[in-house]
C-alpha cells in the first residue's frame, strides 16, 4: 500500500515516473520546469537548515530514466539553473563543459540505479540526526509527520563496507554499498556523516529530509524528559503513508518555495 | 473565577462572545475584521514557530455563533482574507466554491460545539509540545506565564479512541472524542500528533499557544537539570488565571501583529 | 573593588552616577539622549530573545536621584521615546497623562531606593534563566563573561514572602520582598517568573541580561555532558568584575546599538 | 600528511605561506585584498553565531612573516578595512594612529611566533564549546566534517598557567603558556572562556572555527540520547585531514562570503 501511495503522490504532483514512450520527443520545456524545481530544492534545504555549505539534492531526468541532474559542486544556496549537470547512472557527467563535480555524486548514480521508485535523492549533514547516526539509540518515529520511517532507518557506517576511508562516497563502490544498506527504505543514516533521503519526487524527498530532522529532534527531547516514550505503532506508521505522507509535502512545499523565491 | 476573568478579557479585547439579537442586522464590516485577525492569527503562528507548513486557526463567526471560519488548505503564513471559508459546526463549508479544506477540520466544529466559552481554536505541531505527548513525563506548569494549564493537560491518544489509524482527527467521530478529552480545558495534547489550544478570542488561543510551547521548553530544560522543580502551586496557576491570563495577551498581541505586518 | 570598578565604569561610559549640585540648572538635552538610550535598550534587549511581549527596563534619571524612567506599559520591541514615563522611587507616574502603567514597575522603585549604586534595571523572563528559577540547582559562573555573579544569584520566590499570589510584584510591599532578596547583588532570579537584572548602567545592566541568559545556556549544557563540571573561582570571577567587567560591554553595546538602528 | 594537505590547500586557495624574497617588491594591492578577506571572517563569524560582541580573528601579513593583522578593539561584525592595524608578532601595534587594540591581541602574536604553519587564527566565546571548556568530558570528533582533531583538542586552563586572574590572556606571559598548550594542534578550549582555533588560511580558521562549534552540539547530543557513541576512528579523522579537509572550506567560504555581502 506504501508503493502504490507513492505512485499515487508522484502522479497527483505532476511527478514523472517511468518515462512514456513518446517521451523523446517532447522538446526541453519539460527539462526547464524540472530544473527550476530542483534550484528550488536546492535553497529550501538550505533555508531550512538540511543544508550548511555542503550537501546536495538530484533528480531524475524527466525523460530518460537513466540520466539525473545535479547541480555542479558549489553550496546548494548559491545554485542556479546555470549550474545544473545532467550526469548517467554511473555518476558520468554528459555536459559538465569544465565544471567541478561533487565528490560524493557516486550516492545518485547508484541509488537511482537500485530503485526505480526513487525519483529524487537528498544527502545532508542534517545537524539532528548526525547524533543518531553515532548513537546506540536508533531514530523512531515520534511523529505522524515521520510515519514514514515505519520500518526504522538503517545506518550506513562505512568503515563496516570499506574500511578506513576519508569518510567520504566518493567512488561507485562505497556508492553500492549505501545503496544496498539504504535497500527498500526512504532514508539511511550515515554513521558520522550525515544521512541520505529518497523520494517519488522532489517534493517527497525534500519534504522527507525536514520531516525526519524534526523527529530527530523531537526523539531527542522526548528522550531527554527521562520517562517512557510512546513511538508510533508500525501499523500506524503505515496507515500514515498509505494516506498520502503528510499530503505528499504539497501544502509545505508551496511555502517553502514562496519563502525562497521572496528572498 | 477563571470563566468569568476569561468573558471579561474576551469583552475587553472587543471579543464576540454570544452574538446580540441585534447582531444579524450588522452588515458584513465586522467579519471584515474578525478575517483580518484570523489572517493575522495565521500568520503570528507561522512567525512564532507554532505552525510549520501544517496546523490552522480558526474563530467562531462574529454573528451565529453555529458557524466558524477557517482558512482553505493552505500553509498558514500564506494565508489570505480570500482563503478564509464559513463552516458550520459539521464542519461543513458552507461558500468553499471549490476551494479544498482541510483534512482535520472537524477537529474546530466539534469543540465550538461542545464548547461554548471557546471562540478561537489552534490546532498545531507545536514543536517542544510534541516529545511532551509521547513521554509518561506530565507537561506541568514552570512559569506564570502558564499558569492557565492549573488543571494540567490532557493526553489525546487516538489509538484509545479509534484504534490504529493514519493518526489524523479526519472525521466527526474522532473530532468527538477528542473534545471529550479535552473537556473544559485550554489544552489537550494529541500523542504523535501535536495539540489544539483554545480561547475566548483569538489574542488568548494564539497567546495560550506561543506560551504553552514556551513552557514546554522551559520544563524540559528544568528537567535536564537534574535537581528538583518546583512547579507552579495550583492555587497560584488558578490566581494567574483569575488576574486576567498575561493581561489577555494583548501587550504581546500588538507586538505579534506588527511583526507580521512588517514582513 | 567591585564597587568603585562599577562606579568607574559609569563614569568612563558617560554614566550619571549621583547626580552633581549644578545639573539642576541644565535644560532637558540630557534627559533626550538617555531616553534614547532607554528605547535603545528595550529594543536591544527584545532583538537578543530576553524580552518577548512582556518584560521592562527602566534607567534612573539622570538629574533627580529620586525619580526614574519607564516604558508606559507596551511591548518592549515597540517603545519609542513617547511612550517613556517618569515616576518617583513609589513608583508613582509624574506624567503619565492617561496612558497605562506597567502592573510590576514597583520592582523598579524599590530598587532604586533601596540600592543608590544601581542606575538601571531590567526585568524579564529570559528563557534559559526560567528553568534555573524553579530548579535546585543553582546558577553558577561557567564562562569569565558572567564573572559578574561572583557571590551567586539569590532566588526570590513569591510564596515565601507574599503565600499564594498571582506571581506578580504588583504592589509596593512585594517588590520591597523582592529588593531585599536582591540585596547587594547584581541580579535575582525570580521562581517560576524570570530575573531581575540592576547595574550602574544601562549598557551594563542590559549586558549583564544578555550574559546571564548566555551563562544559563553555558550550564545546562554543561551539566548535559555527564562530567564534572569547573565553574569559575569565586576570586577569579571577583577579578572579572575588578577588571571592569567585560569592558563594561561598551563594545558589544556599540553592536547592539547599530542592529537595533538597522532594523 | 596532514601538514602536506594544509600546504597544498593554502596554495590552491591563492594562500600566503612563507613570502617569496621578491615580495617586498610589490605594491600594497595583495594587502587590499588580504584585508577584504580579513574584514569578511570577522563578519562570517559572527553572522554564524561564532562571535558576539566579543572576539576577534587575525591573518598573518602576505609580504611579513613577522606581522599580522587585527582589527581595532571593536564588535566583528562592525569591523571595515579602516579598522585593520598591523601588529608585529609580540602583538605591538605598528599603525595604530590612537586607535584602541583589543586586550587579547597576545594571543595571536605568541601564536603566529610560535607555529610558522599558521596563517589565520581565530579567538572565539563559541557557544557550544564553552561547556566543553568546562567539563570533564573531552570534545572528541563525532562527523568527518570535524575530522580536524583527529588527536584531540587540549584545554588551556590559566589557573594552572598563571594562577588567579580576571580570565584574561591579556599579556605575553600568558599567551606563551597559551601557545605552549595548543602546541602542534588545529584548536586549543580555553577553560571558563572559549577558544583558540588556527589554520593555513582565513577560509580553513574560519571553517575550523564553524565545524568545531557544529561538532560540539553533536557530541552534547549525542550524549543526550543516553547510548553508547562512536567517535570517529583517529585513523579516519587522519584520512579526513589528507583529503583536503572539508575542501579546504572554499564552497562554504563562497557561501558565507556571498551572505554577509547581501547583509
Amino acid at each position: 500500500m506504501a508503493c502504490s501511495a507513492l505512485l499515487l503522490a508522484a502522479t497527483v504532483l505532476g511527478g514523472f515516473a517511468l518515462p512514456a514512450p513518446q517521451a523523446a520527443s517532447q522538446d526541453a520545456r519539460a527539462d526547464s520546469a524540472l530544473i527550476a524545481e530542483l534550484v528550488a530544492a536546492n535553497r529550501i534545504l538550505g533555508q531550512q537548515g538540511i543544508f550548511d555549505g555542503f550537501g546536495h539534492v538530484s533528480v531524475r531526468h524527466g525523460r530518460d530514466p537513466n540520466r539525473y541532474l545535479l547541480s555542479r559542486s558549489l553550496a546548494p544556496e548559491l545554485v542556479t539553473a546555470d549550474d545544473i549537470i545532467e550526469l548517467d547512472l554511473a555518476s558520468r557527467a554528459l555536459n559538465a563543459a569544465g565544471r567541478t563535480l561533487y565528490l560524493e555524486r557516486f550516492i545518485h548514480g547508484a541509488i537511482y540505479n537500485a530503485r526505480p521508485d526513487v525519483n529524487a535523492i537528498v544527502h545532508s549533514h542534517s545537524p539532528a540526526l548526525v547524533p543518531f547516526s553515532v548513537s546506540s539509540v536508533p531514530l523512531r518515529p515520534v511523529s505522524h509527520t515521520a510515519g514514514f520511517i515505519a520500518d526504522g532507518v538503517p545506518v550506513f557506517d562505512i568503515r563496516k563496507a570499506s574500511g578506513i576511508t576519508d569518510m567520504l562516497v566518493s567512488d561507485a563502490e562505497r556508492a553500492l554499498r549505501l545503496a544496498e544498506t539504504l535497500g527498500p527504505q526512504p532514508a539511511a543514516l550515515m554513521r558520522g556523516h550525515g544521512v541520505v533521503v529518497v523520494g517519488a519526487s522532489l517534493p517527497i524527498a525534500v519534504g522527507r529530509s525536514i520531516y525526519l530532522e524534526l523527529n530527530a529532534k523531537h526523539q531527542s527531547q522526548a528522550i531527554a524528559l527521562g520517562g517512557t516514550v510512546t513511538y508510533l505503532d508500525p501499523q500506524e506508521a503505515r496507515r500514515v503513508i498509505a494516506a498520502g505522507e503528510n499530503g505528499g509535502y504539497q501544502r509545505a512545499w508551496e511555502l517553502w518555495k514562496q519563502n525562497v523565491a521572496a528572498k
